[in-house]
């Protein structure tokens, strides 16, 4: 990132209650306490950090109202209520030189079908193709490479990332992100065995991705058999997940890398499945129920539970047996002992 | 899905024993029995939903021979022999309308470099990069945005989706579909531990993709070392699988999403694995042998075995053991007891 | 492959210790012992197929010194100090054939935005996207479909396979393989969760890859928050592996195909993690450290261990309870027994 802050600037975002010290440092980079360097801006978010704010070499350092320290000479120290929240307010300036709004219009090198419909304040990037008769709304930005498939929708404020993929016929709300390389609307993997080969089912259906959706890096979510595979408002799905065919994911879910949801499961809202989750298909997990990474889960999951292991049990059950687990040496040992002093006892 | 059919469209395609009721509804969309709605054509393809015949709101129904029912007023019921197949029927005349065949011909914005080959009856879309000496056969379809490497041959009418990509030298039979994303031929993962560093074994095999394959989104197959990685005639591959240099798949086989195959490893016919599962190198798993999600296979496995677990077991013995696992805290509470009552008796 | 040596061209490579037999065969395949026919070059790995060695078709043979068998009719034995370090000498020279270093130059079909910076040396292929300000090393080669974004800076003698992407602001050292479709800086997974929703964690950090790094095919790299994410020197990295922000590994390390990494999590030097690892994220993982496949860590793990399981634990413990948990069945009913036993005893 190119950062470029006087202490008065970051001042201006954070708006400090108290500003310790001064500096005459140019910031041009956010490091953590510990390998912060002059020049850069660093904060205090979690307690068990506090004793490293007086050895930092920050030059500017956010800090709770309750710190007592003072700074060294050439160096800054900024009070705030909330310094995450604070630190965030200096990312999202950085976001905006990160990545400038586009310019509206079609770069030269992409393909616009005929048929296809773009707005005035969408972006299409270079090398993008889209399909006939897709729409793609106000505002939207398609960066480079990107795929809209015929009669394909996109709505507005989204941000589809080089490589993404969006299939025929699938629908996407507005203010969706889409990671480089994610495929939305492969085929369902569905197959008859007839006569010793697996005979193609036809997947006419779509995917339907709902408004405020973010979807991850080579994520792949397989259009529907017939109807629709749903992804469902304010949703996060992390790179390299699978959606199979049919699978409708309620609102704020958080879906972290890896996991697989095998065809036609159910999500309701607020589920959040941590890495390299694995589901079986046609079932439903409740409402805010959380697992652990590399959970199996293999029926259906009551509303409100947290569960780990595979195949899945409540958590604090799976804890249990996994520390009972690795005592079954000792288990053996003490039955053959038992066995050992029944035998003589009853010689 | 952009659909209109009446019910003498639908009769036409299905050929009815019998049909009951008449609509004047124009068929829009397909659903299931509970979620249909006036427009909305549905069916009857598993016994357990019986009952949501007579509550549906579907305008067309189909339904085995022996269902005695009769529709509401504006709503007809077809009778057919198999109700899946007959749905089917009617999908894959959709499937029709949703990925027209394209015409023959390469896009303007394609790149094909001299020497490349493409037949005459095909169709290479937008964007698409054919290297020199590749060769793309009668009625094959590279939709957009696609990769054919160096000297890459492509069978006849198969259809490489967007974003897809071969790799120099492989070999793809006829009527293979390569979802968006998939790899074909990138380089094995080998290397010699040589003096502290990894130092890269030269990949210069291929990967041999043989007829009737399918391979889903962002699956990655690796080429050999030498020879060939090979995928046999009808297997199925779904999204985000890994298959590694040397691996040699057989007939027929069906590869659920996120399962990863390590090097030379061989499948014979028929096999299955769900998802997520992971094997070691250099095993052999046998003809029709099923593995369930997530399993971790460590040996050879005989043929016609239905495994399960980390590392694999009989799935019958997968099964006790998860059951027994869990009553590990009875069972050491149990010999706690039984310790106690010999103390007692012996004191 | 197209192959095509003489035994003198062989001879000129693999520089034999002794010749043994005669052949005037063209040599235009590589392959085993056992599968190798007439035209074939095959070689003496491993000592347990030795005895393939006299059945064995090849027309040219690479064996060590002590071998003392004779050739057939029509076949050549070479006898080398290394026949492995042999053969590796003669895909060297058929990977150059394989993948011809390519022209310098930038394809006509490329867009490279205003300010990027192309060495001279370099070779952009057809279709790529090099956005402003981006800077390409001496030598490098862009293959086909590669997206480098804003301001992302690619080192020398670098091969960015097709359909790469080294997002904004990323940084790649020098002589670093990417093959396809992996994506190097997306945004990473960070989300704080306010009233209800999952609001967006600006990520403003980069990935830094350093020297002799290669990247398999699909793989996922995330952006630090702010910082970087970072690639040791001479890792190397397998197929659909997730690396997820602020993750930093180590030197010479080994990540095998779809593991995952979480977020803020250090892998030390000369880590080895085998097929579908999966670790939690804020922890370190010592150097040297080795874990088996589907291994899921969820601590710390000290430098040197070899681990397995989940959640993990020492590999020979981890056997051990494996073993046992088998063993279940007969433990219970040896309880079974002891309680029958015993209230015989004392009735």
């Amino acid at each position: 990132m190119k950062v470029s802050f006087s202490v008065s600037d970051l001042a201006a975002i954070v708006q400090p209650r108290e500003t310790r010290g001064s500096t005459a440092a140019v910031i041009r980079r956010i490091a953590s306490l510990e390998t912060a360097e002059s020049g850069d801006l660093s904060f205090l978010g979690n307690v068990k950090y506090r004793s490293e704010v007086a050895e930092s070499d920050a030059s500017v350092i956010l800090l709770p109202l309750d710190y007592t320290g003072s700074p060294k000479p050439d160096q800054v120290f900024l009070l705030v209520e909330n310094p995450s929240a604070a630190l965030a307010l200096v990312c999202a300036r950085i976001e905006q030189t990160l990545w400038p709004k586009p310019q509206p219009g079609i770069h030269p090198t992409a393909y616009i079908a005929p048929g296809a419909t773009v707005a005035a304040t969408a972006t299409v990037g270079p090398l993008c193709v889209v399909e006939q008769d897709a729409v793609i709304g106000e505002g939207t930005f398609l960066q480079a490479q990107v795929f809209v498939g015929r009669a394909a929708r996109v709505g507005d404020s989204c941000w589809l990332m080089p490589g993404s993929i969006v299939a025929a016929e699938c629908v996407v709300g507005n203010r969706v992100q889409i990671q480089p390389g994610a495929v939305i609307g492969s085929d369902g993997f569905g197959y008859e065995f007839v006569q010793g080969r697996h005979q193609k089912v036809p997947q006419v259906g779509q995917v339907a991705i709902h408004d405020d959706v973010e979807i991850g890096a080579n994520t792949t979510i397989d259009r529907a058999r017939f109807s629709q595979t749903v992804i469902g408002q304010g949703t996060k799905i992390d790179n390299l997940v699978q959606i199979a065919h049919n699978v409708v994911i309620g609102r704020h879910c958080m879906i972290c890398s890896q996991v697989g949801i095998s065809g036609s499961t159910t999500l309701e809202d607020y589920v959040v499945l941590g890495g390299q989750v694995g589901t079986v298909g046609h079932i439903t997990i409740g409402k805010g129920v959380k697992a652990g990474g590399q959970t199996g889960i293999n029926t259906d999951v009551p509303a409100g539970s947290f569960i780990n292991g595979t195949p899945h049990m409540p958590y604090m059950l799976e804890r249990r047996i996994t520390v009972l687990t690795r005592r079954l040496p000792e288990l053996f040992q003490k039955v053959e002992a038992l066995e050992a002093q029944l035998k003589k006892s009853f010689a």
